[in-house]
This record gives C-alpha cells, structure tokens and sequence, in this order.
C-alpha cells in the first residue's frame, strides 16, 4: 500500500505537485486493491421492510414454483382425449362433477368423461390434463357442453415450470427492489437477512463555511456539502451523521477526524480547495495512522484534489469544496466505496445511462477527464443534452442536472453527436 | 362522477362483462378527473434528512449568489489595466499589500500597483477587477511579478452571477435529490417544509393465500403482493402498512376495507383474479360509500380486472392477484395516485425510458395494450430487450426484469425493431 502511494504523488509542504495524475477509473481500482471493505454485519429485517436493503445470502429456491399444477383461468378441469372430437355443431357433453376450491387440495379426481370446475391458481385435479375456458363452454344442470377439441396442457401451469427447488433466486449482494420482496415472501421468508448499512461521518472544514442556520457574515458562504452529502449517502444506501464544520487548521481538523472514526464504517469530509486548505486535510488524515492518503489528486474535472485514503479499515475520503465538484466526486468514489461496504452488487448496466445528442459542441480540457453536467431535453424522438454552464455556476448546474458526460482528456465532441449521459438521482 | 363510472362498465352479478374497456391511459385521466386528491399536511424536517422528501413551497433565492464577488482561483487580485503591457520578458511587478482571509470581508483596497492574496472562494478586494493565478505569477519579498495582461474579470465569479435574490430555484412539488438539499443549505435553510407522505393500507385477498411464515397446505400459496407492494409504495415515497390476507367474502372484504380507511389516505387491495372474487372486491368497495367503482376494467394485459375507486376522499384501488400483474398496475394508477397524495411532480422526462431493440419479434394483444416484461443486455453499443415469460411465470419475469414495453393493441415489433423500454426499480 505504501508502494501504491509513492507511485501517487507525494505531499510536499504547502504545494502540491499535481503532475501525472492518475485518471478516475485508475485511481479507484488502485485505491479499492489497497483497502479491504466488507459489511459491518447482518441483521435480519420483516420482508415487507425490506426496500432497497442488500441480500446477505443467495435466495435458493426451496420449493417448486408453483407448488402444484394449477389453472390459467376459470374454467372447466377435463381430460383432453374425451374433447378430440368436439364441434361447435356437435359438443361433446361431459358430466360436471364438483369444484376445486381455492386454497385446498384438488380431491375430486376426473375420471374420463367427467369437468371439475376449477378457478384461476386452483389446483388441477388428479386425472385432468387440460381445463377449457368457461367462457368458452356451456354449463347447465350437471353437464358442460364442450365445443372445439381442449389440447392437452391447454390452460395448465405445470408444478415447477416457473422455479425448481434448489435454484438461486435472487444472488447475495442483490439490492432488493418491490419485485424481489415478492419473490422472498413466495418462498415463505416472512423475515430476510441482510446487512447493516454503513454509517458514515460526514464533515466539513472551511474558514469562511458556517451552517444554514447562522446569517452570513461578509466573505462567508453557508454550508452546502453537509446536506447534499447526507444525501448522497442515504441515497446510496448508508447511515449518515453530519458531524459539522472543523476550521482550516490541521489541528481541528485531525481531531474532528478522529472523532469521526468512533462508531463509523466511513468518513467523508469537504473543503480544502485551495492549495494551503487542501494539504490541511491530506496531512491530518496521514496523521491518523496507516495505511493514511492512498490517493492525493486525480485527472479528473471538478475534482482534482481529491484525496483517497484510509485510517485502519475506515475510509476517509476528502472531496472538494464545491458542492457540484463534491458530488460528482462522491458518484466516482464514495459510492463504489459504500457499495463494497454494503456488499452490494455495484449498480451497473446500460440502463443507468441514456444515449442523447449533444446540443452544442463540448470541449474536453487537457489532461483530465471532464464530467460535464447536462439538462436532458426530447426534441421529436431524440434526447439532446444540453451542457449547463461549468465551474463556479454552483447552483444551477446542481439543481438542473440530469446527468453527468464524462469527456476523456482533450476530446472534442461535435453539435449533434451521440454521447453517452450517466443519469443522476 | 357516476356518469364516469356509467360509461365504464357496470357490474353484473358474479359475471362481469369487461367490453369496450377504456386503455390505461383513458382509466388514468378518467379517475383522477373524478377524485380530488391532495397532500395531507406539511411538516418540517432537517434539510440532511430530506431526500426524496416533496417541497412543500416553492423555494425562492433570498440572496445573490455568489452573495459577494469572489475568487475562482488560489492567486493575486489586482487592476487589470496595471497588466496590460505586461510580457514574460518585461514583467509588471506590483506590490504586495496583504491577504483576504477566507470568511471575512476584504478590507485592504486594491490601489493601482498593488495585489491583495486572495484564496478559492476568497472575498475580491474593492478595487480589484481580476485575479492573477498564483502558478503564473512570481510572489517574492513583497513584490509579485505578472508576466501577461490580465483580462478584467479574468478568474472572479461576479456576486449574483449564479442565483438572483427572488428568482425560484426549487418549485413546490420538487422531489428533493441530494443536489437539492445543497441549494436550500446554501439559502439558509436548516429546516425544510415538506409534505406529509400518504399512509397506505395493503390487503390482499384469496382464500388460498397463507402469510410467509405459515407453511403451505395443498393448494395454498404465500402471500407475495403484500411484500412487494409494501416495497412499491415506500419507493413511491408512501408509508406502507401491511393489513394482512382478507378471505374471498364480501362481508369480511367490507370489514376490513372500513377498517384499512381509517388513519391511511389510500388503500390497496390486491386478488380477485378470479370471476367470483373479482366482483367480491369491487362490491365491497361500492359498499363504502360514494363514490366507490369509478373505473372496474381496463384494457391492458396484464391487470384487466383492475378496479379505481374512492371512498369520500380515500382512493381504493383493486389491483390483481398474480403479482406481477399487481405490480404493473401499480405503475400505472397507483403511483400516478401517490405523487398526487404527495403533492409531487411526476416522475417523467425521457430519462425514464432506454430505447432498445427487440431481441425478438413481440406480438401484441388483441384489444388490450400488453405491457410485456423485459431484461435488458448490451451487444456491442447498442442495448437489446430480451422478452420474458409472459403470463404465469411469475417469479422469472418478477426477479429478471429490467423494465416494461407496452404493446398497442394488436401491435407487432420485428426482431432487431426499436422499442422504448419504461425502467423498474
């Protein structure tokens, strides 16, 4: 791990030298081969509570789904080979001998040339290898008119054509949506396992940063990233605690930190964008003890102080001070992070991006990745991405995101070209 | 309101006639065209805690933003025009009058020949119109050197450049996202006004339906639409209450439909898949009163035994019992119902939705739109939906599915034909 970190970039005192960067795909794998990150432990929680929580154990299937052959509808239980000859001019009359009720064994066995009524999820009963819609039959005074030929198998669920016992339904890891909570109380799980969200300090430095409940002095911003990343981490799955505002000054900072790491899974903390304020944070996570700052800097745009580090098996990851840049870095690396701890399968797939067109040209920067926030808008069929203005536009471009285009180092992307937009929120 | 429900389809005796049933599209406008539905109250909350939480009040900038003119960079604030004639062979040098400490006014005026150390954020000193960066200048003994013509405004963020005092940043009715929370932290806002989230009642009926921790007799099935739908309404932004399993009678149906009314603005009540229980359901239902059945049918597979009613102001809706049929319909009434008990924006916008192409050809139905599950997989660039089982299987297209595409009535998509594809979860 110190290897990793001498590769990094080493702090010099008050000046950082941000030279040779690692990308943001780069830094991450480097910063997650270096930490071991598990869940904290498993609880058990009712099925019914169970939204958005992650599978501790595979679901493996303990019984046939479904359990019995069953009816596709409402209708009439019969033996396909009695109905061969059936026509609408000529119906085959068979003998209507009782009903399947709902919940309860099929008893009443089909012998040839009887119907059992059976509803929609009844059983079939013994001796029936077809049920005919009762729409489509005639039932009156003890007999059922059949007038076309019933295949067998017509309208017939067979035992286990859905799940066989023993095969895994839903994998450890899963995040379980509604559907899954279904799937969990089919196989009879009235409480589920899972693990325990990881609780995650949140803290703020910055001299000029007061909380939203204190006037503005002059010079003085209120504090943003507290409560957009308490967000962030409930949206991704974890606990978190706002612990505050700590002043610029290593001392405070290094205290609040350890403080911090009691009763925590993770620490994240904001502020440090100028250079003096940056190595405040670097240096008192280092003093925290091994195996400290992992990653101190990366080519990415908002977000190049970004510090990766851990105090024993506890994270700490330092973001930026602006609210947009301390967001896009969070989605980068605190998420995979919290992923991890939560031992959740990372939230990939095509379906989290959408493909649009660029509404202007967009100019990526030197040497860095640029993720670029962009309104999405439908013209016609398409989807175009508009490009809200970089930088200090804090607001605006935080409340009017849809999503994030990510432009490698100096590239270039023409009006009306396709790119590819990671969605947010 | 009973004109509504006149045209829809009245109800006959254990047997319903569902002919000319509206499209969901039609149901919807219908039924919320019918019922007046509104949030139950506002309450306040820290603004850490209010992801996904409804604006209660439109959010209006108080102050500028930038509330002060400001610093884009680590660097020197100086007059432009003392810049001008400034090369790298014949630098400007100009005097070093002190630093702008973060937090607080700038104090010491910008006189031509001088530059105030100003840091990110920093407050930019009166008589400054620029800031020089501090990697392009040469700071020594009191004197910094500039070495090219500053442009004026050249790395200052002017004060209001971002957010107008009285401009509305954030509407009412906006589901808060974390960015969100960062902008009403930043306007001062330590408490936010939000509106209460609906109380839901879940029942399900059947009298094959056991609850998960019974073990199944012959016939019997665990209760899934509970669970799941419990998981529907928390991610609706609802709070779920699980009333249990009712059996398939009218009197016991009523009973405990008049109990799930009191203390929850809406009800759920899932089964009924067959004819008979079917029309338990929705007597039951009509038995509480006015309005009651507004909208019993719609032509959409699955779920066409759905039932849109109210009692008074409460919407009850019966949703079918196969649970994948029950979470379809969700999406389609039951959260369009929720975002209005919330007071909530709906979730639209074409983000929502991935285009894709059909893995296969997909025949729709004859007379109702088929909202068919799919699994997303990526193939090269491009994104294929890949149908699943349709009909009974229901836990293999519960766990597999990544979104929904609907069918017009009697459609037919080609293999390798776009589709939209409506997201899940």
């Amino acid at each position: 791990m110190r290897a990793a970190r001498q590769e990094c970039c080493r702090l010099t005192p008050r000046v950082t030298a941000f030279t040779n960067l690692p990308g943001p795909a780069e830094a991450l794998a480097r910063y997650l081969d270096a930490v071991r990150l598990s869940p904290r432990g498993v609880e058990t929680v009712p099925v019914a509570e169970g939204l958005d929580r992650v599978l501790a154990a595979d679901l493996v299937a303990g019984t046939d789904q479904p359990p019995f052959p069953r009816s596709a509808v409402d209708g009439w239980a019969l033996r396909a080979a009695d109905t061969a000859i059936a026509t609408a001019a000529a119906p085959v009359i068979l003998r209507a001998a009782g009903a399947v009720p709902m919940g309860a064994a099929a008893t009443a066995a089909v012998a040839p040339g009887l119907a059992v009524r059976v509803p929609t999820g009844g059983m079939l009963p013994p001796g029936a290898d077809a049920v005919a819609m009762q729409e489509e039959v005639e039932a009156a005074s003890g007999t059922v008119a059949v007038r076309r030929p019933v295949r067998a198998g017509e309208n017939v669920v067979d035992r286990g054509i859905d799940v066989r016992a023993g095969e895994t339904l839903l994998p450890r890891g899963r995040r379980l949506r509604p559907a899954d909570l279904g799937v969990l109380a089919g196989q009879g799980a009235a409480r589920i396992e899972v693990t325990l969200p990881p609780r995650v300090a949140i803290l703020a430095t910055g001299n000029e940063v007061v909380p939203p409940d204190v006037p503005l002095g002059p010079g003085q911003v209120h504090d943003m990233n507290s409560a957009a990343l308490a967000g962030a981490v409930r949206a991704a799955g974890g606990l978190p605690t706002v612990l505050g505002i700590v002043p610029d000054e290593r001392g405070a900072v290094e205290d609040a930190l350890r403080r911090a790491l009691a009763g925590h899974e993770m620490v994240l903390v904001s502020g440090g964008s100028s250079v003096g304020e940056r190595d405040v944070v670097a240096e008192a996570i280092d003093a925290l003890g091994p195996p400290g700052v992992l990653v101190h800097g990366v080519a990415v745009r908002p977000g190049k102080p970004t510090v990766l580090a851990a105090a024993g098996a506890v994270p700490v990851l330092g973001l930026p001070g602006n609210p947009v840049s301390a967001l896009v870095i969070f989605e980068l690396f605190a998420r995979p992070v919290l992923d991890r701890l939560l031992g959740a399968d990372p939230r990939t797939g095509p379906w989290r991006t959408v493909r649009a067109r660029a509404a202007s040209a967009l100019e990526g920067t030197k040497g860095r990745e640029d993720h670029r926030r962009v309104r999405l808008e439908t013209r016609g069929a398409e989807i175009w991405a508009v490009a809200l203005p970089a930088g200090s536009q804090v607001l605006t471009s935080l409340v009017r995101a849809d999503g994030i285009v990510a432009l490698p180092p100096g590239s270039r992307v023409a009006e009306g070209e396709e790119v590819e937009v990671r969605l947010l929120g």
